[in-house]
């Protein structure tokens, strides 16, 4: 009998950051195959007897065809196994699940897919600004560093965007910022755009550096995983362990008068009801949030 | 002393999805302000002693303001109590986290952000589809369905995104899915584009609809939480439990020939090393997946 693969979003990097889900998933594991940004901390909440197969991709060196990790899931699977096949972040943005996918399906092997928290999300996170903002940022564009390297596709026109309110999120900037900064530029990018640098979120070494493009372009390279967050959230980031780069933080703008309320009274635990003593000044579901 | 307060993504629905670190926070909380979306089996893995607010936001109902949610916070982590402001999806996307966040920065209160799975990553994943395709693709515009109700702000241009390689997440497409379908043909998307309909992702109460704009306004709405997936991905999706509406499943594109590779060694649990037996076809860093 075949066994199944599953396709685990490992989440940021933070072992806290990883769904119950994938913890019980690897845990059962038989085989895992993990992409380089999968630490070992997690990594070692598997089963000691599980096979282990990095199949990491990095820069410049020598790494695993795709072709191979497909070939390698179908057999371990094949052979009976429950297989985890770990990816940072989330499987379904930037992770080749897609090709994975359809190898599994055309191979008639089992698959379920275990999302995760995205590295954006974390970041966001670390840096404490909310990648949407009522009235100032209404969307949210995840893209990579390699987005203009499709040379038969138009560019979006990222300003345009950021006029239309919304946050660009840039994950894997690439290795020089200069380049970066240029390809931005001819998307349209203002040099004077702040943004926000988070490397490594979610972890100790995590580093949160706010600057505009302008000044990005002559920064260093920072330590990879690297997320650029584009846009006027960035400026709201007031986050103890930031660094500035060539730019003065804003002062916040003021917050309304916080009225003096009557503390709401709590349910305790199954007995609750809601709990709405004051009345929306909002109609419809435009309030229903979920993130 | 002052208590804390935790803005913590409770995920998309499956209690599963939750991070560790939620969970961790959730138990030792000693208040709870949670949204409409989060479920009671959630909720139930917090302390019996925990005082629950719901302060959710229910469509056309009584609902909380968004003051007294800021007021309630501080005042209790004031008390000196662990405060969980518990949100589904993500907080940092259109949970009016930023809000929340300068409340209670102005009032000098100790906070953490934890992420979690945001909407549209589940919905890809009870799918099968990655959000991202390579070279198809590039990149994620999240939005909601009240995108184009501030005025004074230029529409985004979808269907330029669209042909840039841009997959759209529309979160909160709203009661009226005529009302929806005008909308994103007003920010230039065409009636053909193909979408999937996917309503609580990741519960028992899953639904997940294959269609296309056209088809899709002349729906009844689906239950709430949902997401509109458009693009060229929604095609991809072959989910055993997808519903086609007006639409046909294009056959997947053959798959290149899988090669018949060796299969990789497995290195064993803490002895790990690179598995490398192929050489990529691809240099510099454009393989580093994170999603």
């Amino acid at each position: 009998m075949n066994g199944k693969v599953y396709l685990v979003g490992a989440g940021p990097g933070d072992p806290e950051l990883l769904t119950l889900k994938a913890l019980n998933v690897l845990r059962r594991a038989d085989a895992i195959l993990h992409d380089d940004l999968v630490s070992q901390q997690i990594l070692s909440m598997a089963a000691q007897t599980a096979l282990r197969y990095d199949v990491g991709k990095r820069c410049g060196q020598k790494s695993t065809r795709q072709e191979a990790i497909h070939f390698l899931m179908i057999e371990l699977a094949r052979q009976g196994l429950q297989v985890v096949r770990l990816k940072g972040g989330d499987p379904m943005i930037f992770g080749r699940a897609g090709e994975e996918i359809r190898a599994l399906r055309e191979a008639g092997i089992e698959f379920e897919i275990v999302p995760g928290v995205t590295s954006a999300l974390a970041a966001a996170a670390a840096a404490e600004i909310s990648l949407t903002m009522r009235d100032t940022a209404s969307s949210l564009l995840i893209l990579t560093g390699h987005f203009a390297d499709v040379d038969d596709r138009p560019l979006p026109d990222l300003r345009a965007l950021l006029a239309s309110g919304t946050t660009i999120a840039l994950y894997m900037p690439g290795a020089d910022p200069c380049v970066t900064v240029k390809k931005l530029a001819a998307a349209g990018l203002r040099r004077q755009t702040p943004c926000l640098l988070v490397s490594r979120a979610s972890t100790s070494a995590q580093q949160i550096v706010l600057t505009t493009l302008e000044d990005l372009a002559q920064m260093q390279a920072q330590a990879k995983p690297s997320i650029l967050i584009i846009g006027d959230v960035a400026r709201l980031s007031q986050h103890d362990r930031l660094r500035l780069h060539g730019i003065c933080a804003q002062p916040l703008a003021s917050q309304p008068e916080i009225r003096q309320l009557e503390i709401m009274q709590p349910e305790i635990a199954q007995r609750e009801v809601a709990a709405a003593p004051f009345e929306s000044r909002h109609g419809g579901d435009e309030a229903v949030n979920h993130g």
